[in-house]
């Protein structure tokens, strides 16, 4: 059977403290596994697609219960790779009322923030495979992810793999490499045939001031902007978040082509569980649009939708399927199904 | 003492998925008691009846477990039967936000569903008993489940005790067996001397479509024609739910007598903690008024608040008592008692 | 190096229902430990002060450990002193949508109500002090503790060391010496530099009705009076709270020098986790406004902002620091720190 | 239908340290319900008795709980009196290795202790009844304990009910009424029928000093001089414990007719769970056995067994069966039944 | 790549009581997936193999959660079918000290037990297999699970793959069909080349009483008759336990051939964690030495050692590794590896 | 007043699986604060002493709430350097029965590790200081480290402060400059008065092979060796252990003087909780013993009890007190102390 996605990208394991604690307020943590591109993985599998991770982890019980819990969710792990090197942790204390979540990153010397560019056989990797899903934050990490990840783009565009990119620009996991970061990204962007990204994304890769005051223009001057430079390009979406609490806010998705431009209309999030990773759950979407070739507005209504959805999913990973999200969809008010 | 009630109905094991995780996400269940007339008994108990529980329960650990907890919260269970049958479970995954909680039923051959019609000495049982209480939820389990619904009301009839009868229905529990539905539903409120049930429930026994568009009117015409039908009835009641999402919702609540209607103003509900049992809170709600003779309109906004406030406790039954009913009504604003 | 504050009053042990449990719904009950002077010291020690606690707790395994929580947060505790005598308790169960939270307090007989006012060497604990900081929960445990208060107060006055006196009345605890209560409050407030208390409380106090409809006016009146009776006394502070439910209300602060009031725009408080001890985190951000000489918008704001944060805190210790309150005033819509 | 036990104590509520911590070495608590008379009342309703507490209970939410705790059980909790007063506590440590258990009591001032002797109407209460159980603990918690404790037996004495004491000598308890100690348990053992206590306690009541080196000969002497003095005394029984740590130990049981002496082999204790409640656990058991018209042999037997196999359940009741008992005496080896 | 192994039976869902708690003592019961046949499954894929699961589960939550938990341990879950029935469950009550575990089995009307023996195409099922694990529970579920089995075992002789039985006889799952039980077992038996099975069993099947009292001896020649009896036996294996308590045993095994006896030395077992699988762990251990090629003595010496191991891991996996066996068969006297 | 102790080291966060679970098996962690010489100053604090740790820990949530945790426990943290480096981990899995525990460190380029050697000021933060505690560790980690130890004893020594040396000799952490560990570790022991290790560390150090068959003998000349060698040694001690299991050992400590050898019997552990930091609860007795002038017998008799308690306190720390292992050593049969 084809392999519907390959998903290159960093697992990390997530360390919470419990409910709306502060970090080791009491003497227990929750353990989730993460990891932009392995959320798609694990999204997609659900939506019933054949998808599969590609990483380096370390060659110990944590790297290995890492391994298990995404196979556990259906998610082909055999590309996956272990070394003999640290596993990368994040911390998390949730958010709650006018309190941010704060995320602190320990991925520093990780298994897969060290593994060499040529770890990886794109080639043998990239068989019978019908897209390949990159973020910006692998060439983010260190240099040897930001040649991988540039390797993993050549050889997905000479295969004839289609190529989502996920710009996700994080300056903290940068740091003193920031200023070679829009070079490498829009060097990836060349090749991608869909890019998750808003206008302060291209603006920043671009290396121009989006500052038009209406949102949409601006959004749209920049998609336009992107369609024109990147060759390969046929697909931009991102979401668009307003927050009134942690625990309160609103979501609408955005899909353009190259000529038009596909919209939600907002989705009130209440009693938001865990906000972590909807920005992955809607990437999936769009690729499940994709893949099933679903319309563009289908497409987007989708996206959103699970985008939503995982909102209430606790953990990185959305849980839900393509029947939660249709549910969803259809506006029933339900709040017991029996 | 006389008994204020006897609740005849299924008792259940309830086993959910913590917090806002989806079932067996990860390795825990929290186990509580429940089923719809059990929910009642528990309540007017914590009202301060005398109310007792008829049922069949396995006689294992699991059954003598859910004897207990009813006992722990003043119930009679002199009545409960034991046999060598399986015991009633259901799956629970809460909602949260747009995603409705989630029952899946495991009650198929319990203790309770295979009990023949003739387990129950209804004479003996009724004695010193002001109210009935039965729903229809026992003869959707099972044709010895209908054949005991019948017998009770009929048993009770004949020795003067008061019918409370909520419809509940759930084609899922009838499966094969929902053409026979409105029959027996049907049969049994002409017993009854107090149905919950709205018009959608009329309408699906007395075989009509409710198509009026005003829901209000609507309501009204079912109304006057279970009067109509049912020759005993004296009382409908039911509440009206508006959905915002699974922890924001609002509930108004109606009492009709054969000639009046008796309704409230629909109450927020903020921060919803645990849905299910709100409609056999309300129905407690609702007998407490008629057995301490207060006004239909005291009657309705006592049962409505009981619903309302059912909603703040984790579990399916609500332990909340009069005074805390009563503060409710009492809108101080209050958010710490000390 | 000079002691920012020391506060004076009865350390407790919480014991509170987990999530929204009723009271010993199942078997566990969570253990935090506060009170109102030691959530001050807490708040104003995690703001960067060198606060310290006088108390007198049992010399048991329960004393130590509440002795050994304030350490933890950075709280010098050598001025606590130990009895043979029971611990102060209260039980807290959660309150739900419209369902409040209720306190059952536990502490008559405590180590600190039956301490001698002799025990505390006020010359020798107020050396090298900026500020004392009493409450009105102290006079009302017991006939000690009320002297004990005077006699600190006095103490204070003539070390020339500052007064923060919050009103805290509560009916209940004092009980049958409910009608010393405002001669006693006022003895104090003679003594005071700084008043958390609003108009009920003066009125309280000073002997009159405040019945002037409308609240602003009603509030400045009482403040005018106060400033005029109190002869020490600089500023009075209090907050006005709006509830919705127990899970979204409303906060803002008021702050009145002789002259002048200022004045906070009411802020939302969403998906509030815990509400105990918010008055006291409210207190501590008024005392580190006049500690930092800060303007007296400035601490208003500062101290309103700590209030409404610590309703995100789970128990009753406002842990957040400086940089979370700035971060909450500056507005910015954040979700997730990383 | 006939009572066969009332058991008049206090009922207590327990909070633990979860597993092998220390007090308050993290954030958490376990709440059970005991107290030795409750303890040997829930036993016997497990046994399938008819048992009945009688005690006075605080009218809040804590001795409600206890109270449902009870009924739960299946003890009869109807003579139980409310009153507005405090909880009695203990706070208890588990043991580990060579590392003791440890209690710490909050019993002081509780609704029990203050609750004046003529609270209780012994005539109504012990009416149909077979036994009435009292402890040492009840006249070491207060004056008005000892009275009752004295009206209690001399009306069950008057109205032909078999009394059943357990000596239970806690010094700390009796803290400066320790003197009078001897005197009052004397002058209640001149009423009972069956002691529990071995030749310390007799030794301390009767004002000798037990100090043959035989302690088989000692507790002999001490049975005969106990027969001798308390004229209404048919039966002592008591346990010998070896110890070898806190998770491994030994028991023997002995129950002494006024000729006779019955005992059972050291039983290994293994893996021990929660100690607390053994000796009321083996109490209950004696108790079944008389009301069962047992042998003496059969009696110690059972009674041991039980005692052996509390160690096993968690929390102070002994909520294991006959037939578990019966298959621990069997010597049976299972280690899974199914 | 060929597989080792194809499991086929009934995945159950556990369900257990938390730590030493009774059944529902409190609120909370902990999920493990399990099952004879599963348990083999996995642990030989710990062990490296490649391992698959063929059974009928629910096309629900519960069915779904369960497969994701065998994949998540390395299984090959693709030829498990998913049908419109309920879970088996069981429930677990771990026991303690001499109170034994109990288990309380919920698995009749299953949708393995209810699966038609032609829902499995054993020849695709079987290709590239080298051995099908049955055991005696699928026989003893239902008429079609014993006729399933049939199909199975004579299929894979069919297809040269080789047979192990696990006999497991338990007379409460065969109920009423018991007497049929020694012929079924037997005709599964003839197609067996591994029996795990000791002389109970062989005379159950068999048709004798073993009644030597040498224990060894009567084991030798019920092997002996089984060698005689089933003409493709070609190896015998059981374990002998000694129990001293829940906590406390011992462990030997034994590998018969034909011709020759291999026996391991009694190991102890302290602090047993949980007992359950440890005769599945046996079993894979046994398969992992003959499908390595190893030496009988090896093989019996790794499977008892995997075994005694399976007593320290939590649930019904035994999830160690080859290498946690072998430094166990070392003996080197580790407690911390760092 | 004088500090008793400083200690030198890294503070480590320790994340263990629940219970006997292996890591990762379910999605908990529990978090402990820990680390050699940290445990040692917690103990001593616990004695009654007046510790200090100096440590570098990451400026971050992690590292101010282990601050927080040593100051918790009475430790003063004043010393502890915060920098912008990660924060040392360690993963742990408790053993069971013979399956030994499994420590997986994460502590490469933590804030300790990477640590100028300059960063501490010896002179000032050896004021008024009796002892410098160091480990062996702390060499092991880092060059930096290396140089820091080394440095903190010249100091020590330069400023009359006794020096107490803990070998902790630990290859993994060594890693690739295990060549350089006898040199540097002997450099360090130059400078010691007291020095933990036993014939093995001795051996290792002093490059040659300990091989006399008689244990007690070898240790004897190991230790006469030391003295020879290091010209400021006063004292060398060490435990012995024995292993059944991971639950029941066997301990027995040894002091010995320049001319005499001091020895404990050998004491059993039964039950053990968490075995982790026994060794450092040793040293925290023998120092005890040493500041408060205790003989020699006594203060190994004091170390090796409470090195035996600490078996049985979760986490790295023994939070016993002096009392506690009076208790102990009084070898009083007590299973529960009231």
């Amino acid at each position: 059977m084809t392999r519907s996605i390959l998903c290159f990208g960093e697992v990390l394991l997530r360390l919470s403290a419990p409910g709306k604690q502060l970090l080791l307020q009491t003497g227990g943590l929750e353990a989730h596994v993460g990891g932009a591109e392995a959320n798609v993985a694990v999204s997609l599998s659900r939506f019933g697609h054949k998808a599969a991770v590609v990483t380096s982890l370390p060659d110990n019980a944590l790297g290995h219960a890492c391994v298990g819990e995404l196979r556990r969710h259906g998610v082909d792990t055999d590309p996956v790779r272990f070394r003999d090197a640290r596993m990368g942790l994040y911390f998390l204390t949730h958010g709650a009322g006018q309190r941010p979540a704060e995320v602190l990153y320990d991925r520093a010397q990780s298994a897969f923030a060290t593994a060499p560019a040529d770890s990886y056989d794109w080639e043998t990797l990239l068989k019978d495979t019908q897209w390949l899903h990159v973020s910006g934050i692998t060439p983010a990490v260190s240099t040897e992810g930001a040649d991988s990840a540039l390797r993993a783009v050549k050889a997905a565009r000479a295969a004839n793999v289609k190529i989502s990119f996920d710009c996700n620009f994080r300056a903290r996991l940068w740091g003193s490499r920031s200023p070679q970061a829009p070079g490498i990204l829009s060097e990836i962007c060349q090749y991608a045939d869909l890019i998750f990204g808003d206008d302060r994304d291209i603006a920043f890769m671009l290396g121009f001031k989006s500052d038009d005051a209406n949102a949409t223009e601006r959004r749209r001057r920049a998609a336009a902007m992107a369609f024109e430079t990147f060759r390969s390009l046929k697909w931009i979406a991102y979401t668009e978040r307003t927050r009134h609490s942690v625990d309160t806010q609103q979501l609408a998705g955005t899909l353009h082509s190259a000529k038009e431009v596909f919209t939600t209309r907002p989705y009130p999030l209440q009693g938001i569980v865990d906000r972590i990773g909807a920005g992955d759950a809607f990437a999936a979407g769009i690729l499940h649009g994709l893949l099933k070739g679903m319309t563009p507005q289908g497409t987007v209504d989708f996206a959103t939708a699970a985008g939503c959805l995982k909102h209430t999913v606790p953990g990185d990973f959305n849980l839900l399927g393509v029947s939660d999200v249709e549910l969803f969809l259809s506006e029933v008010q339900t709040d017991v199904r029996r």
